[in-house]
């Protein structure tokens, strides 16, 4: 039960958007997007280009329900994440359930459902889901409690290389049609990394600690990661042994690593390496220039979970920002809910799609903020049934169209056609007197011939769109 | 603050999905969803359509912040919807925030604060969105508890007949355009209704009493209706007077009422009626039959929120499910947000698209579970590279391509085929040697020469299409 003192009313929205300006109900809330018409067009021509990429690879839609148990997405370890719980106002009834803080444990759990308990799910999986993830913070400046993440992953026994190429190229793809700076993606296998602590005969236990330290190299100089190291408790490792680790994990050019590190001597690191030689080979026959690419033996992150390649993504004038699109291949997710599915691995990564819009949507920002490609209108009531009709034979021919539904007034026509940023528009002055315009051109060129009926309205549009 | 004893582990479990079978964490949670691969297709494709008829008719997709405060969900009523509030686990803090129950109240947050407070909203603003609405109630059989709606509203000031019908044409086109058995659109005028209470000559103050038993006309006799008006408490009509207006909701044919009721001694009602007569005119030339429509007095639900047409829709094969579309005219939303858009008004409506899809989902149940149009497999490794030029070949030519990401075995490739409902499959048997198949003819006929090239693997899949 929670108290009913507490809910609702007055504490709670102070909380929800501190500033005293920004009381009244329809105001921001801090942690989410707050998009204008503008923006809210661009962001959805973002998620339609990003879909359609993913679904050119194979990838379907998969929508999980929006709650889940809260002691699954805490897991047994009862992980960090702050999440946000939900309970039933009528009686302030804890239910149990929160909001997911990202896409990945809900699809583990329907896998394990669907796959583990029912037999009812044909692996391997290839599923995407554009959704919202939440982050059950206190607001504060900068940080989004609610964000789309535009997930792909491929769930099976026994996955390929195959699989890996297909996630980052569909990704890497998706990001190429969104208009946004340049990228280059960092990418890693554990099997490298695992390989060099084992090369230079480091004890098991000391692995996390080390990595954290490593993962700290963007940031810091060798030599202080060197002394963060050196100051590990019990660590049994001489200042020359870790000079000797640091060599590895520093070097630009790994190529010249291929005698030392990737050899037969090394089975671990040679089969890490070899892999990311076939997946950046997959990746070129798929178009994907190896420009794109840089092998980051530092990129550590998130190495307890991953267990193969793993990947961040930074646009090139921004670093700072962080990871735009990350991922990689893990084994052990959807074992954790159905016993008799521990050999199923999976491949996925994300685009934290709202942050990037944040970073990058102003490149796509335009005048435009609708989906139409028509705008009908009408001069008095009298022709608002011809208006009808062009829109329906234009709608018959695969054109969007809005019919303007405010007072008729030719003016007000115009001046929302160009508030719509719509391609085109067509006005019913007079039923025989059909005026046809595209909203592109310079509006100094000579009037248009009016036309007469909706045939000729649509042979005038395909005019115009042959010009364009 | 939330009393932590009573957060997650065993008792919200045991709450939200109560049979004991059920304690594992994947379990289906009652009152959501619980879709199969088969289901996941189909409603993708479900909402896919919907989409695509909505942008035809110039609706624009607006995403709202998936939280709203509570205060503003309540409203000043303190309306009695049970909803899903919002706290952070990391404390147990209530947000003062919640899932809403549906798309309306948003978007009129939405709309006060971009063009009330910000003036930065183009109007009439033409908007869907298909997504998730929240009713924080108990779990029980046969509840949503989260639901896909698929809304559609026009908001602005001195919105025309013309917003009204394009609503309900693209509703009714929607409906249409989904594998689902016939129905009927219920329509009503919120001046009729005014108009015959005004010509019994019934006190203001008694509407709401009475509409709420007019309303059960379509479950009980018109004589058990009369009782129970008569038994309003201080209801000053006589039965005569009772009998002649349950006459007016009665009557099934209203062109026989029109001297009567529809005159201009009775302008509300007269206005009413002409405006519904405007509208199916509207609504028969943009194609759609007149015999879609049925007027129903009787239907007076939600006519205290309503301010113009109203409607309802039902299966004809089961209507006792209620309706699975429903809508109208509103005038008092936005400006319950900001005191400047008192004269916006709206129209919209709303397709149930869970509810629907639990009652007529079955009918575009198929085998396939895939958005893609070809599966490309190898036989062996060493063809990976070539399936992966085709693969690309292929997408660079519109087909959806799944990569087949398990081990490379002909024989569990075209099972993999068979369980995904694929239309193409492609196999690599060798660098000279490509299978191409159409999955959806008879495999008895003769075995399809094989190809070389992805140059010819297009051809023969363009061959498969025009022949299907």
């Amino acid at each position: 039960m929670i108290p009913s003192s507490t809910s609702c009313s007055s504490s709670p929205l102070a909380l929800a958007a501190p500033a005293a300006s920004e009381s009244r109900l329809s105001a921001p809330l801090q942690g989410f997007v707050d998009y204008s018409q503008t923006e809210q067009y661009a962001f959805a021509i973002w998620q339609k280009t990003v879909v359609a990429v993913y679904e050119r690879f194979g990838f379907s839609p998969l929508h999980l329900r929006p709650l889940e148990r809260l002691a699954a997405l805490k897991g047994e370890t009862e992980n960090q994440k702050q999440m946000f719980g939900v309970y039933r106002t009528d009686g302030q009834i804890d239910t149990g359930l929160a909001l997911p803080f990202d896409h990945t444990v809900p699809l583990a759990l329907y896998i394990a459902e669907q796959a583990g308990y029912r037999k009812n799910c044909k692996l391997p999986y290839k599923r995407y889901d554009v959704g919202l993830s939440f982050r059950g913070e206190r607001p504060q400046v900068g940080r989004f409690r609610a964000f789309v993440q535009a997930d792909i992953d491929i769930v099976g026994p026994s996955l390929g290389l195959s699989a890996d190429a297909e996630c980052l190229c569909a990704l890497i793809q998706a990001l190429q049609e969104l208009p946004i700076g340049e990228f280059r993606v960092s990418i890693n296998h554990i099997d490298i990394v695992k390989g060099i602590l084992s090369l230079v005969e480091i004890p098991e236990e000391f692995h996390a600690a080390i990595l954290r330290s490593i993962d700290k190299l963007d940031k810091k100089s060798p030599e202080e990661v060197k002394e963060e190291i050196l100051q590990i408790p019990d660590l049994p490792l001489t200042e020359a042994k870790v000079l000797e680790l640091l060599h590895y994990f520093t070097r630009e050019d790994l190529s010249s690593l291929s005698d030392s590190l990737f050899s037969t001597a090394n089975p671990q690191a040679l089969k890490g390496w070899q892999d990311l030689q076939t997946l950046l080979e997959l990746l070129s026959i798929m178009g994907v220039d190896r420009s794109f690419f840089h092998i980051d033996l530092r990129m550590v992150r998130g190495l307890d979970y991953y267990t193969g390649m793993v990947f961040e993504t930074f646009l090139q004038d921004k670093p700072q920002y962080g990871s735009i699109a990350s991922g990689g291949r893990y084994s052990n997710l959807v074992g954790k809910f159905a016993d008799n599915l521990s050999q199923v691995e999976g491949v996925g990564g994300s685009i934290g799609l709202t942050r990037l819009f944040e970073l990058e949507g102003n490149k796509s920002l335009s005048q435009r903020i609708t989906m139409a490609d028509v705008l009908v209108g009408y001069r008095t009531v009298e022709q608002q049934q011809l208006a009808f009709s062009i829109a329906t034979y234009l709608r018959e021919h695969h054109y969007r169209v809005d019919v303007y539904s405010g007072k008729p007034n030719v003016k007000k026509i115009v001046t929302h056609a160009d508030h719509l940023g719509v391609p085109f528009i067509v006005i019913v002055m007079d039923t025989s007197a059909i005026a046809v315009k595209n909203m592109y051109t310079p509006r100094e060129t000579k009037q248009e011939p009016d036309v007469s009926s909706p045939e000729e309205v649509l042979e005038k549009l395909r005019s115009f769109s042959s010009i364009a």
